[in-house]
């Protein structure tokens, strides 16, 4: 058994919200202090932790004069200059102020949408200023509860011009950022717009930028509506959109969890880690994940230090995994290689006409066994270290 | 109050295992006999319907000579056209026999891969005699219940591939034939590839022949994980993918329940109906329901009235809605209308400027109500005819 | 088409808590300010409503000097004297202050826990002085996140003891008060401890006092877990046990949504409202719900209206329904008065003598159709009032 | 690492319908023949059960003369005998044959509800010819899809006039016989009836005979639902009701997946083991799952292999975890055992008055962390062997 101590070379990051989360919630007040940033960066320093991400609104007092918000943020930019903290990624608040409350860039409203996309861009201009690379757009309250209240193919209207607007601005001015969306199915919203990844994708391809715009898949999330979200990763990879990754975790059909990376979706959790560390992913593991809310002190930073363990425990036994020859053994009883073999190739009408002359026999074909229960119990095996 | 007897002119098709489904579940044996397919088309024209869809099995006995075959299709043939129902769709049975329990386009037998594909074109041509001009792609059992039988990537690629291979046959035949991928979360597989609209959407754009590919989503589907078929329908309709739609009905969260259209989440229903009238969608309104297990004999025929008759009922609440002044100023007051005004137009460096330059105030944004209860209430009232 | 304006005949009673909620939400600050408790009140009179019920510190600040705390309640029944408002029912806030974050009467530490108890007995008294004949018991907090957190068992054995303590002192001060516990699947807790009507009913048998202890189901918490809102209400009232109601709205599987009664579930809402007004229930039809998070002003008193509106659409619809001779029909031919027909009455050795002796037909009793699609569809065209 | 191979002793079951599941689904045929009653006996044998269970079906088959009937089951007699398997649970199947579509004790149909029971009666004398000292009751057609079609009320009347009747009968003939309850929330009704742990436990307070019922409940029906297993098993451990248990595994809010115990929802299932064994449980661990339908041959036995070792590999772990310093130190952190002493004692007078005047500081109370993410990451630690 391994160490599992991080360092910086493993890029885990968290966001300013995350371990300083005041376990706030729809049926209490906080139940800790806020963390000043600059202590916060330093934490994020001593418990090995690489980036740190962050909305305007958790580094700058929203609405201050810009004196202060400037001193404040000078004050963040010193805290990673001491401590070599990144900052991986940024993104805009654009859902706790009450004007938000019919959505941001989708809105009724058009002076909401307006200043929503005037906020992003200043943060973008924030962001830039950090050296992040990714700038994340969780469209928290894009959405509905009564379905008549928006039409839909308006709101995807107006989205989509919001991103179009932002994207062009970072080109406009040069900026070396990314965008990555990330969905939700609903919360705080009845039902969100974009609610998948698969939605978020389709979505993408319709942009002015779509080259730089990919997705910021959340376990929770997905988790949510039921969908694994090894497989949601997996075709976000395919599709060459993962850009960022939020790691926590969650039960299915439930409210917003976002519990300590690997405390629930065990299974699930350890084939992301294995398909991330395989993928040639390089981007943050982002944690956008919380303490529970009867945690405080040195509690948060137990819960903070539990997500990159199990993270690295994950990581060697992925490795463990792909080495073992029993593993191997069971990969291929399962015909798992096979599947990478084309099926026909490209079409031609040659190769139409042999596939229809071909003679297959059902009965054969249907009395193949694939032992599946015997490479998932070696999975089980991995992960249970027996 | 209408009449609500449906006629051909309304395009209601139903497929031939909705109303013929012999009532065979999880834990029990058919409760009713087969309905000959003669039969099945005469009673469908006896209630108005307009068409209907097959799976190849559904017509052709599997495995059977061609010489019945042939003789089985002809017999159908003549019976559409004695009742004059049209053949709106059709499909393959890609996952009734054992050889398909690992998937079909994307089981790990390559030779099941490559029976799954000949299938499919055999009964392109059955489509294309027949004049279906829809040919629908579900995945029954595209899917895992073990993350680690297959590799995602592995398996995307080769769903392509067969797609691509088979878009190039019609094309190559000469078929005006366009296909409809109709995504599923999960049932009968643990999780199946393309789980939801949104999936499917993304994953259609790597396609070769993307332009002739679009979706058939279907209620049931899209609510088992929760999501808003409303709002899926929606987004598929706003990319320009609704090419076919399936109407039944479900509760979230559970086994597929194909419930009579109409009959469960009655808001959705309703917004849907508006939706699809409202679209310029000019495509069959097909039911792929089935009745309650517990209906035999002038029951079954009960089921597919009242799919037809609670559509017809939205259809005219629908216009009801949209004509009543009511609605209109609650649509207004809701601020409904101003979604569909561009936000801030094209990017250019003055728009951004000038939107940088713009003040706003905060707390008169976020003084605005948005009235959603009232103009949901009068969703209600409509729904309720009071 | 009748008036549907509720009058206090009608015993709608709403909590200070729902048209009043501020509308903070995990992700946001409130959007409305607080509602003074007197206009609160003639608001409720202003509508047609009935009743309030309230929690301890909804009327009295929490950890105010007594002089206050009675001028305040001093002040809310004068207002109710006023007005003719009836309370009809109380309850103590055991889960906002940030002491109760590891729960109430199960949490971890033993003073919490009795602070929780004298904090229910001192409410008490005000519930008695305010003529309130019901105390609610919703057990928000008591639960956990981590499983191994709490021993369950000794958490229901701390659970009981508070319940019976509480009963005890109830019945010693002479008060008129019965209890009604509200069960909650989960939020804010990951898993809360008696989840559905099902468990609290069990519980409740293991009490001291069981006979004055029932149940406040709600809609939106059963729906939560996908359960039937009305089978849970139809079991409770079968065992005698329905003490109060929580009306409001949900979707299945997602976070608390309170939305206003019948804009979601309409099938099961008309089901409920049809089952209570057969019932011979004389409670209060109390509204658990909320204004959605972007409305305000006139817009919370649309959402108030609109949960009594619809009531009363759905209780002349019953009426409607079970006076339509179609519906008597159809209720026979599904068999459902033979259902209230005794199968066997009770054992004697006779009986089970005679019924071992009966030869039934199989097949002759599978050939039987049950009609429930007509029926069904019946209660749509009810409700659709088509 | 241990051996985990399971012996007798460790009293592991399995259903005649579990392993020896045909890959029937509700969308394909079986994918494996059946396997005979004396070759599955020896099977369990072989790879160490303890018992098996089974349907009258299973075993004898239905409408067969009595001397068939009689001959098939002698020949399973003497496979027990010459294996030393023990019959550890029996049950009926009332919901196969297609009479039983609209339930069976709660059947509209009387004479349907009668052949039910008399089936369950004829069964109830062989199980006791076997020695089976529990007979389940799961309630698999009880319930509705369409909410009018019973009286809720008519429905329970006849469930527990069904119980009552077959418990005197078991108390008149002498059996040491005792009923469990199998609750679950639908599948393959819509909604059924005593849906969780909670409503069944509550059910059998109104029993005649409610000592001698209690419950079998099931990871993958409570999971269904989105309730934690776990806490369903404590509480009926808690009411003195775990009378058998069903252990397999299943994803939240799906149909019913069966899934090899161990495969998906590893935290709580660990958790469950603990708690069996450190119960005094003492009746079967029975398996009630089935391999992937893509399996056979020596695959199906891999699945059964696995469902005990991973129960094994819990068991262990389930020591460590209680012998662990380090863990008994987090659990007094998390204030675990202060749980366990009582909050107030019984009532009195004098004590209620000593708790009324007792004086607390909220911001102490609410300063106390109670380092659950410590606790709960060594629950991880331990369950992944790190």
């Amino acid at each position: 058994m391994g160490d599992y101590t991080p360092t910086p070379a493993d890029k885990f990051a968290f966001g300013m919200w995350t371990i300083g989360h005041p376990g706030r919630d729809p049926f209490g007040d906080a139940t800790r202090p806020p963390i000043d940033p600059v202590d916060y960066v330093r934490g994020l320093a001593d418990i090995g932790a690489w980036g740190v991400s962050f909305h305007d609104d958790d580094l700058m007092t929203f609405g201050a004069p810009e004196s202060q918000r400037r001193a404040e943020l000078d004050r963040f930019k010193k805290a990673l200059s001491d401590t070599g903290i990144v900052c991986s990624m940024a993104t805009t608040n654009l859902f706790w102020h009450p004007m938000f409350k019919d959505g941001a860039f989708t809105s009724n409203d058009r002076n909401v949408r307006r200043l929503a996309i005037q906020k992003s861009m200043r943060n973008l201009d924030v962001a830039a200023e950090l050296g992040a690379p990714t700038y994340v757009f969780w469209g928290g309250r894009e959405g509905v509860e009564s379905a008549a209240s928006k039409t839909p193919a308006d709101a995807l209207d107006r989205y989509r011009e919001a991103l179009d607007f932002l994207a062009s601005y970072v080109v406009d001015q040069g900026y070396s950022i990314r965008f990555a969306i990330e969905p939700k199915p609903n919360e705080p919203r009845g039902d969100t717009f974009l609610p998948t990844v698969g939605h978020a994708l389709a979505f993408i391809e319709t942009l002015d930028h779509a080259d730089m715009v990919g997705l910021n898949p959340e376990v929770a999330h997905e988790t949510m509506a039921g969908l694994s979200f090894y497989q949601g990763v997996a075709q976000t990879l395919w599709q060459g959109k993962l850009f960022h990754i939020d790691l926590n975790d969650q039960k299915i059909g439930r409210y917003d969890q976002d519990l300590r990376f690997g405390s629930e979706g065990i299974k699930d959790d350890f084939m992301v880690v294995r398909l991330l560390e395989n993928s040639g992913y390089d981007g943050p593991k982002h944690f956008d994940a919380r303490p529970y809310r009867n945690e405080n002190g040195d509690g948060i930073w137990d819960f903070a230090r539990g997500c990159m363990r199990t993270y690295l425990i994950f990581r060697e036994k992925a490795k463990e995994f792909d080495a073992n020859p029993k593993v191997k053994q069971a990969l291929a009883d399962a015909g798992v290689p096979e599947l990478a073999i084309p099926t026909v190739g490209p079409y031609s009408r040659a190769t139409a006409d042999e596939l229809l002359a071909e003679k297959f026999d059902p009965e054969t074909l249907a009395s193949r066994g694939y032992r599946n229960e015997q490479l998932d119990q070696l999975v089980i095996d991995t992960i249970l270290g027996a």
